[in-house]
Formats: structure tokens, C-alpha cells, sequence
């Protein structure tokens, strides 16, 4: 367990400022690579105790060293991993749930940690689509909590920053679709594009997006030396894009590609613009949009590579108009478990609680 | 020097069977990866026999054994890599020559080639658009040569076949253009596209395709582990495209990206087609117009991938409709040495010489 | 099925000579990396015709396409992947089977192929160790076939020719043992080492050697970026290498290492000389001892490097010397699909069936 | 710049005590890949502010901000990357300067630095070796400053940090030398070795380990899909090796490999013990060994690997003995960027100004 000393815990610590607050952690679904990221990002966090690790075993066993399953991990938490369940977690230990779990078992088991005044971040999809109705056909299983997912707070930070700090349950957007989302927003919101002329996303992500569940096609031996198109016309993260940008999937095309790296997403993204612009005036109003936002970097020139965020919270957006001021392109990089999952959900998690964004992810 | 014994050259062979010819080539640019595939292939090429290796040095040398630049090639070539000349290439020694040099160096010597009445596969771009005025746009520099311009034979395969047999001066393809024109040109011809709406091709290649010259894009480190677009809007081998496909510029917009693999390129092509279509239409148009093309594979399910064309002369195309039948997505895959390079330099040699087509390539 | 016309089988064309004849072959555990390697080779193996494609199933199905297994084969083989049994191969249809199996079913498959007549080529270590008894402890089987075991040749091609000829069985070595053996028999044979000083071998391969059977170690993120040694003091290669070069346990360590690589192995070997040598007596020994072999290349200078050997059946050796010429380090390279697997599986079948030991390889 | 408000500098500081204070570094060599490394891990320091980076050019230009280099640290440093002077390193500006230049660029500046009363932490070999006559054979050029080569302390963290603490002028060690060092000091010092039975150590690098200088060698389709040994009996680290080891040059062998990855370092190191002893003895001798030493982690079972170490300051040690308990192998795993050279950097900082050791580094 991670050495804080002489910190109190938040549910006891109304009277202490942010500053000096604890909250208490437990990460589910700790074995996997979203899972690493999180602990690898609290174990840096001063005001975070990550007191429970939980997961659904690994070589048959249900409890071991975390450092069986991460390594690089070694010497850092004492907690074992331990099943995951509502019972093994008691309010009096913890304050909130970050759930890096399949879809289903989020929303089995979130529901149930709110009733216990337990503040949940959720890495799963299982709250993300205000639309129950659509989770049959994009995740192949009925919801069955619809007020949470009411509730819920789609956790893109720099869009719903005010909805988060109150957020008893955040869900945790798509990596595609936060790589996605933070590329656009500021284009249709202020109304840059030919949305009839249709959008198009040509994303490229690297092999830790798929998870750590074994598979053939997860092999070294396929992924290396190869790149391959996938999920055409049919991939999950579509429907939160279209959601968070209000867009109709009539205008709106998304192909994600496999790529022989471990971390990053890069889109490319290509557009028409409603009238000619100059890329100053798209870099002013992409600045503009994301004043304050510590974790966008608009590039004034230059495409974004995803070097320069890999292992970072940051997304680079960059821009290039073809001379008629009409066709863009845009480009968007990020790192697929930071921003695009346990770095993001920190980011909610310090909104929430108070602290300040970066807290661990500078 | 390949161990071919009693074989007659072309020169001399008109009364022999296209069979037992066998056709003296001459390699210039010997020390790059185009240089190494054509030697790697013409190593294994029955009618073919490498008289002489040429380059413009390595390492402060002017002659040196090919296996000091390729190792791969150690005991397959007697024969010295020597500096780059006519004179180097007496046509009782010589009947082709491959050229796989920067695009200036082609521009002046290939003519002269011609005047010695060696026939010449060119590697460059030096003799790929026919109008002149657009290479100091594209390529920076005159271009001096317009009879030979004029004569040049665009070597896409698939599509030239006849004129590549008698030409004199063929232009081998570039490896993006191979990609993009192979995966469009069935649609267009046949008028599949509403091509108002525009084309974009997103195309992936490996960094052999930059070639082997030291650069710091170039290095490993910046290579491994990212992915990055370049060229937006304007890339050298856009106006080889437009022009075998007919295209005009406004509609058509290609961004090449650098992958970290060495070899291979995937287009995913966006585009809408005039009217609904189904899939089964799509591919049999496709079958039908490669009919009879031994290198192109046109998939009836699933997408191509990189790894399925690697080291082979393919090009796999595949294709995704959307539910409307209207948005297309055409992937095309190939190995940007093999087909977009060497590859295709000898299917080009093949046809111009009488052999079977896939000589050497299957 | 690969389209040869005008072929006769080997068991009807006694009267011809070798190079009109055609083996008809049956690939065993097609489904896999070194599957996958046999088929590529046979494919363009002028004297063989695979008329069977045998594995245990794939996605649940028993009979499928061999492209759904192997895209790159796409249009090679017509004949569908079927379940293994001896039944499944009628003498009248085949002449020999190659088992790239496990080895249990190797070990109980070869036998009742040997006894209808058919010759086998084993890429499995069924029938590698001479002693039967080492089974239980390298393997975790007992070994019941002890007159198979008897009968079989070890097929490490440059050192047992002669018996491979004749051979109805081969045990196809494994590919860390085809690195360390054939780096070390010219030293061991003619006396040149101090044994009792130790020979260590450090050697490192690629991913693929690992075959294709999906585990967490071999998922892509595992590998990537990493480089681990496994099976210290361990490996079941271990008892290959020393019954090849009748070495003691007490004087040999092998540590394996995974490369984030597809294919190749590197072998780094440190030997002490019995007396002092110089690095020309040692290369003249070395290329004595394989003079006539086709796929040994002896280094006269430089260090192999597994990128001069990737995709051949080549085998570089090189030798560094330290200044007292007495500390040797002997470096190896091989490609582990081709000369540890594949190739050195059809450099056998040339041999016992009299073709060119290279036909299909160089 | 930093925006670190209210801190004082440490040549005012005297009072403050330790965890107030702040210290003004400056970087020289800021565009090589140590030199980002040092940016990155001092961006998140908060008792040091870098006040002047500077380098020997980029693209022609003398001056530069510094994502022109790395991109990656855009909006962290605000200051201009600048020529390389004494005169440009002011002390009223600067308490202490890393030099991660080429090897005689650190030898001619840092006598001139100390003599400015600045503290120096050179990352380049120029005052390792305490013998001056060694630095013509190992590193091609006389040394000709004495005086400060005796002054220096060698930055081995964990074996010098009493010496550390009072330097002017630390010499940060090789990557590959504090990998092999870390490894064997415990069992040399503690007399467990037979020394005369040899040590080897066979070492994998990635490719960041050679800088970013680019050359034909390291471009990305040399390295990729490769693995290549060099340096063999004459790589520049032995020196260093042999010095902190106390070893003779004829005991020990060392050889350096380039994997195709970007960071880390394994090295797998064969040893003969003078006696028989259990794993349990040697993990407790290494352990009470690196008690305290907060970034030497020893295995009590399973072997080190890079990727627990890679981005981290951690150097992995584990055994395996063989059954005889003599023959034993070492592995060692680190980052070459990290605890290799630019972590290793930021501890001895740590160490000299009485910050905790692990500051920035954790």
C-alpha cells in the first residue's frame, strides 16, 4: 500500500482544505492495462490512497500480488488483488470506485456502490450513451439501470468539467472517442463545418486499446510488421461520438486501424468548412475553445505524431487547409490508456474531488 | 555475378524461344531497398542475368561488393557495385537497365540510355507525368527531356499492359500511386463514383518507402513506437494519380502517414458511389475488370491487411458499404518495395521481354 | 490445390529421372507459423504438390479454407485444411507427410504413417533425442516408440546428409538447436575448444518461435518494447545441442531470450580455445568443415546479424577473437521459420528425395 | 520557463533548509535524447527550475525553442535552446549545469565551469576513467585535465553516494556500465564469485542508447526487425566496468547487442560462484546489500525483464543457479534513459544538494 502517512480520509475530512484531503481508492479490474495506468498514475498522487485492488484472478488464483500481473509494479502497492465485490468494499475504507471492467460487470456493480455513497469513475461503456436503447445493438446486451445512466456524467473533461465535480458517477469516455470528440467539439459547436458534406474519421491506435485479454489477432506475430482496417461502418465508440458532438451517423464515417505499437491514437480527420478560413483563424477559435484546458495543446503549426503525447495526458490538435480554405484536415494525438482512459479518469477524479486537474498527470 | 551458364543473351536471340532467352540487366542504385528487392529478385529469375551493379558509392568507396551495402546478399553477386555511367553500360554487355536513383539522376542518364538502344525501367519519377510543366511544382525541377516524356510508358501493369510491351522507356509507378490507383481505378472507369463528393485516400506506408538515405525522421527512435501524417494536401505522387485516374485535384485528397513497420502500405479509400450498390456488385465489377491480372486480388469478404501482402508482388482489395449502400470504403494493401517498387519493375521487365508475367514474382 | 499438370507421383515414376518428378506432400498442422512457412516454400517447389492440408480446426470449424487460417495464401491452395488422421492420407494420394504438429500427436501419428509406406518429415521433437527416457523429464511424456526413435535421423541437414537420404523418418531439429549446433560442430569436432572452460550460448529469437498458440507472454504488448530471458539453465533444446555435439550438461549453458521480433535467431556463443588461434585459421577451419553445404555462410569478417538472414535458409557464422587468441565469441543467425523450421524440413525432403538440396530454398 | 514562483536559489539559500530550496540547472546537449530525458524528469521536479538549455544547433539555426527538438514538451520550457558557452551560463543565473554533450566538448567546459564555482553533472565519458593513458585507446583523444579527472566522483549512485554528496563534478556512468555494475558489485565485493572461472556479460540495448546522431545504422529499417551484436571484446564501457569492478580485463568479456526498441537495457551475465550456495543466500546478500537503496530492486524469484523497469529509475537484479549451485546467472534489467544515464543524472543532483534521493525520480 502506497506510504501516506497521517492523512485523513475524505468522508471525515470536511473541515481539512483540498490541500491536505485524502481520498481513499479502489481501482477494479486493477490486473489489466487500463488497470496499470491508474495505479501507475495514483502511486504518483499525493492526495490518493489506493487502498483496495480488485480483479477477477489471474491463473486461477483470486488473491496475489499485484506485481504478479504488472511487474513494473514491484515493491509499490502491499494490498493484494482480491476479487471484485460490493461487500469487499466498505464505505468506511473507501471513498471511490475506479472500474476498469467489462461492460456488464459495471453495470452490475456501480449501481450498487452509489447506494453505498461510493462515487464511481467508470472506465466501461455501461453509462456512457444517454440512449439505453442503443446497447443492444452496439454491445449486444440490454441495460438494465436506467437511471443511472441518467445520472451518469459523460466524463470528457474539457467539454463537462462543471457536470463532473458534482458527478456521483462518471462514465469514462472511449479512447477512439475521446481522440475524436476533442478533435471536433470546437469546430461544430461553432459551427465551422459542412456537416452535410460529411465527416470522416481515419483513426490508428496502438495494441494496449484492445485490452489484455488474449487473442490471436492480439499476437505479436499479427500485429507486428502489419496495420489493418477494422470495426468498418460498426465500431462501439461511434454512438458516443455522435452523442457528444450531435452529429447524425448519416454524416459521419469512423474507421479505426490497428497499429504495431503499444500506446497512442492518431486521427485523421477530414472536413469541409461551411466558408473559407485561414488556419490562423481555425487555431484561434480551437484556442480559443480550449483556454484553460490544461491538456489540449492547439499547435499553431506542425501535424501532431503520437511520440509527442505517448506516456502524457495531453492531446495535440493540428490543422492543415488545402488552399481553397475548404477541405481540412485535422489531427488529433493522444495517448490510448492517459488521456484516452486511466489519465482521463484521474483528471475526472481530481475535478471531483477538488484537487487541482493535473494533480499526477504533469 | 549470378551463376548462369549457357545462356544466350537477347542481343542475340532472336531465333530462341522467348523461354531460354535471357535478358542482361544492368541495376543502378544498387545500394538502396529498391536496389536490394530487384537484386533479391532477379537472384531468383530464370531468363534474367545482373551483368552489372552500379551506384553512386557508399562509405567513401567507388567500388566495393554489393554485400558490403547488403549483406543479405552475401556470395549471390560476384560482380563489383560501380559508379554510375553510360560508359559503365556497353550495350554488348548489357540489353536493360533498372533505374533506382534520385529522379534527376534518371532524368539526365536515361536518355542516353535509349540512345545506346538499352531499354529502361525507371524507378524514379523522373518519366511519370506527362506534362512537363508540373515538375518543378511537384518535384522542384525542369524537366529537359520531353520526347523521352512523350514516349515514356506509365508502368501500372494492370492497366498499360500492352503499351509496356513494346516501350522502350517505361516509368514504374510510385508505391503510394500503385496503392491508390489499383484500389480507384475499377470505380472510376466504370463509373461507380460520384466523385463530386470526393475521394480521400488515408494511406499508411512503412519506412522503407522513404528510402534508405540517413535522416533524423528517419532514425528508429523517431520512428518506433509513433505514427504521424505528412504531406497534407501535397504529396509528390498526388499528380500521378489524378492524372491515371483522371481525377481533377479539387476532388481527391490523399494523406500519407509513416508507420513503424518496414515494409508495406495500406489506403483506406472513402467514397461515395452515384447510386446504391451491394457488396456482390462491387466485388464483381472488381473481378471483372482484374481479370486475367495475376497480382491483384480482389477480396469477396473481409479487409486486406498488410501482412497478407508482405514480401509478395499482391495487391489485396477489399471493400465495406455502408447500410445505404452508398458510402464505400475501398482498403488496399501492398508491399511498397515488392509491388510498389521492384516488384512491379520486373512485371514491367517481364511483359517487355515476353516472359510469363509472374517470373521471379511468384 | 497448387495447378503442376503433367506431373507423376513419386511412388509410379521409378523410371524417370529426379528432376521429372513430383512428391506429393501432406502438411500437417498447417494451421500454424511453420504451417504456414512449409505451404509459402512448397508453393513454389517445382518437383512437390501438397495434396493435403491437415490441422486440428480452427474457429470451431473442422474444414475450412486454408486462406482463413492464412491470408497471404489467398488463391495458392484450393484444397481445404481437414482434420488429422492417418486415414485422411491414402498412400495412393500422398508420398510423405510433413508433422508440424505437437509433439504427442507427432509421436503417436508417425508410426502409422511409417507403416503405410509414407516418409515423414518431423517438425515436432517427437523423435529428436535418442534416448527415450530424456522424454519425461525435457518433455512430460514417456516416449513409446522406442524403434521409431531408433530409426529416425536427426535431420540438422549439414551434418547428417548422408543418412537423411535414406531416411523414412526425420526429426527436423529445433530452431535455438539448428543455431547452437551448427555454430559449434566445427569447433567441437576438430578439437579446436577448451570444454572444460565451458561454452555458454546466449542466444535471442523472434516471437514466432513461440508458435502460434495465444498466451498473455506472447501478446503483443508483452512483447513489444521488451526483451526477456526464459528457460535459465532449462530449455528443452538443451539435450538436442548436447547429444548433436556430445557435450556434457556440467559444460554447457544455453539461456533463450524473446526478441520483440517476428523471425530470426541470434546466437552469441562463448567458447574458450584449447590453444591460441588466429581469426584467419579459424574461418579456414570453418569453411573447410562446410565446404559444399549451400546454406552455411562462414563471415571472413564482420558479425552476422539476423536481418541478412530473415526469410532464407541461410545460416551466417562469425567469429570475434579476443587478443590472446584464445577467448572466442562465434555469433550464428538464422532465420527460425526457414532454416530452423520450414526450410531445413524441405532441405531434408530434397534430400531424400534426390532433387537439388536448394530447389525451392535459394 | 519553469513557473516555479517564490523559490530561492541555492547559492542564497544557505538557511533554508533542504526542501525549500531550489537549484538552477541548466542543460547542455538539450536536443539529444539524454538531454530530453533530463527535461522531461526536471519538468517535474519541484526544488529544481531550469533556467538556460543549450545545444550545438538544430537545422541550421543557433537558437530555437526547444519542441522544435521534442515535441513532446510543448508549453513546458519557455526559454530559447541557445549555443553552448561558459559565457552563456552565468553563475548569478545558474547553480549547477548536465553536460549531455559528445565526450571533448564535456572535457574543454567543465574545468571552465567549476571554475565558476558551478557544480557539474556530465552524462558524457570524459571523467570516468581515473587512468588519463586509457582515454587515446578508449576513446581516441588525449586528456588533458588532470586535475579535475582526479577530482571527479564516479555517479554510480549506489555504491559512491557519500562521495557524491560533496562533488563538484560528477561522472555520470555509462547505461551499459551501471546495468553490468549494479549486477556484479554485490557479488565481487562480497567475494562470491570465482573470478578466474571468467565473467561474461552478455548486454541488449535499445537503440535511444546511441544517441541521436543519425547514421545508415540506425535508421529504422536497420534496427527493426534485427538484432545485431558489436563492439566485441573493444566496446568503450568496459573500462568503466573493469575500474568500478575491480576486475582484469582477462576475466571479463562483455558484449553489447541493439535491439529494435527504443529504451531499456538487459544484460545476462554468466558467473561460476568459488562456492556452492542456494538462490535464498544469494538474494539475501544481494539484499542486504541495497538496503536503503530505493532504486536497485532484487528479485527473490522470477527473472528481470525491461519493461518493468522501462520509464522508471528502478535497475531489476535476479538469479538462477544452476543445480550444482555453482554456475549462476545474473540478470539485469534498467532503462539506458533513465537510471542509464539521465535518472542516474537527477539522483546525484538529488544527492549533492541533500534533496531526496528519489525527487522527480518515483
Amino acid at each position: 500500500m502506497k506510504a501516506i502517512t497521517a492523512a485523513e480520509s475524505f468522508s471525515t475530512a470536511g473541515k481539512h482544505e483540498a490541500s491536505s484531503r485524502v481520498v481513499r481508492v479502489a481501482v477494479a479490474g486493477a490486473t489489466g492495462y487500463a488497470g496499470l495506468e491508474l495505479l501507475r498514475l495514483l502511486a504518483r498522487h499525493p492526495q490518493a490512497r489506493v487502498t483496495h485492488l480488485l480483479s477477477s484472478g489471474r491463473d486461477g488464483k483470486k488473491e496475489f500480488p499485484i506485481e504478479d500481473s504488472h511487474p513494473s509494479l514491484r515493491g509499490k502497492f502491499s494490498a493484494p488483488c482480491q476479487p471484485l465485490s460490493v461487500e469487499a468494499l466498505p464505505p468506511s475504507e473507501v471513498d471511490m470506485v475506479f472500474l476498469a471492467t467489462p461492460h456488464q460487470t459495471a453495470l452490475e456493480i456501480a449501481p450498487r456502490l452509489l447506494e453505498r455513497n461510493l462515487r464511481v469513475v467508470d472506465l466501461s461503456a455501461a453509462f456512457r450513451l444517454k440512449d439505453a436503447a442503443a446497447y443492444p445493438r452496439w454491445y449486444g446486451f440490454e441495460h438494465d439501470a436506467p437511471a443511472e445512466l441518467e445520472e451518469a456524467v459523460y466524463g470528457l473533461t474539457e467539454l463537462n468539467a462543471e457536470d463532473i465535480r458534482k458527478a456521483r458517477l462518471v462514465a469514462n469516455p472511449g479512447c477512439y472517442a475521446t481522440s475524436v470528440i476533442l478533435a471536433l467539439a470546437p469546430a461544430v459547436e461553432r459551427g465551422l463545418l459542412d456537416i452535410n458534406a460529411g465527416v470522416i474519421s481515419d483513426s490508428k491506435s496502438g495494441a494496449s486499446g484492445a485490452g489484455r485479454g488474449v487473442s490471436e489477432k492480439l499476437h505479436f506475430v499479427e500485429v507486428n510488421e502489419n496495420c489493418r482496417a477494422y470495426g468498418l461502418f460498426n465500431h462501439r465508440h461511434v454512438p458516443e461520438m455522435l452523442q457528444a458532438l450531435n452529429l447524425a451517423e448519416k454524416d459521419f464515417t469512423f474507421t479505426p486501424h490497428l497499429l504495431p505499437i503499444t500506446r497512442g491514437i492518431l486521427s485523421t480527420i477530414y472536413v469541409r468548412l461551411a466558408k473559407s478560413h485561414t488556419h490562423e483563424e481555425v487555431v484561434a477559435l480551437y484556442n480559443d475553445f480550449y483556454a484553460g484546458a490544461p491538456f489540449v495543446r492547439v499547435l499553431g503549426s506542425g501535424v501532431p505524431e503520437i511520440q509527442s503525447v505517448a506516456q502524457t495526458n495531453f492531446t495535440d490538435i493540428g490543422f492543415s487547409l488545402n488552399s481553397d480554405g475548404v477541405r481540412m484536415i485535422i489531427v488529433s494525438a493522444l495517448d490510448n490508456l492517459t488521456k484516452g482512459a486511466a489519465g482521463q479518469a484521474i483528471q475526472n477524479m481530481n475535478l471531483m474531488y477538488g484537487f487541482a486537474e493535473g494533480t499526477a498527470l504533469t
